[in-house]
């Protein structure tokens, strides 16, 4: 298949994310634009999670993703193959995205048709967490082979999502996970959080994540 | 069991990281002590890998370790309780260490009756290998659950470190992780790289990296 188009982003001379956050995340509402910003480690399944959700609402939404990563394309080339515009974000090095930088993006590949845009953040629990994307939902990854710790070690990511997506549930048997624990660590931290355990490559519980996804964009989108 | 000690850490007022790495690098080599910087993804094993081997080398060796955290204790915590003397550090929202947050940890821990201090860097595959913290020794794990693709996403940390672990193997029936393609993408960025894979949870393939490090700790003794 062909290349997809990488983009080099620039690193961002804004003085107030913040200020820049807001007022990007106003202009996708005035427009019904759902931004879905999704976080976690490297390695915890989010161009999978990615795939398959887009598998399960292409034919109902108009979806774009932009894939960030410090280098390669490899996950917008898979994205790609799911049919759907996907554009490959490189940071130059840097650990996460702010409004800026996501604009950036936003600009390439633009968002005039689209119903739902998903940012793919770079792989990192920490930095992400610290700047606004602009985005108007945010998500987490936490897969169970990572512990059900993190959130005592990772707090601010935590605190900060509207949903937390539990992936890798079908190797369950093989790691000492407690769900009840993570479920209850994350809610001291944030109490209206969602949360959904599923398994992005079984499709286990996927489709209670779907579903609510679902109603949000169309929520958005009304 | 007693708490272990939490020192907070400030940020570092350093205007040049790299010479205050290379002296403190440098004064460790006087004193024939080696500091061992372990950096990870969240969740990849760095703790249970950390105690695995103070378990199999603290009757041959005087080990220290600082476990550096965003919060919490519980790293410090489990390490204390294999006898070692054992700090945690809380980097107040701080994505990585430098050399001058190592050297506050140094200056808390103590390290004139130490031959090997290891220091447990923040759980991210980025920030951490952008900043020497002045350790003689740096090594980083790679679980299997993350995929063999991260040296392609992640090129700079598998470029800086002297040794990789690839953690886990002992769940390889689960995931689609190609062991012959992370080695030949982490050593096309670093031809020296020494690899072992491993589980720190069953002890397989675990002696081969006891054995590089004690080899490489006599070295340094000497």
């Amino acid at each position: 298949m062909d290349k997809v188009r990488v983009i080099e982003i620039k690193k961002s001379v804004l003085e107030n994310n913040e200020r820049a956050a807001d007022l990007l995340r106003e202009r996708l509402k005035a427009r019904k634009i759902c931004l879905l910003n999704l976080m976690s480690s490297p390695g915890s399944g989010k161009t999978i999670t990615v795939i398959r959700t887009i598998e399960n609402l292409k034919n109902e939404m108009r979806i774009g993703v932009m894939e960030a990563d410090i280098d390669s394309d490899i996950d917008a080339v898979k994205v790609a193959e799911t049919g759907v515009r996907a554009v490959q974000l490189h940071t130059g090095g840097m650990c996460h995205l702010d409004a800026g930088m996501t604009q950036q993006g936003l600009n390439e590949i633009g968002i005039e048709d689209l119903d739902l845009v998903i940012l793919e953040n770079v792989g990192n629990l920490v930095c992400p967490a610290e700047f606004d994307t602009g985005a108007t939902l945010n998500v987490m990854i936490l897969s169970i082979c990572e512990g059900h710790d993190k959130p005592l070690k990772y707090p601010l990511m935590f605190s900060k999502v509207d949903v937390m997506l539990i992936n890798k549930i079908d190797c369950a048997a093989l790691f000492d996970f407690d769900l009840d624990k993570v479920q209850a660590y994350a809610r001291k931290l944030n109490p209206d959080l969602e949360i959904f355990p599923m398994s992005a490559k079984t499709g286990e519980g996927f489709d209670a994540w779907v579903d609510w996804l679902r109603r949000h964009v169309t929520d958005v989108m009304i």
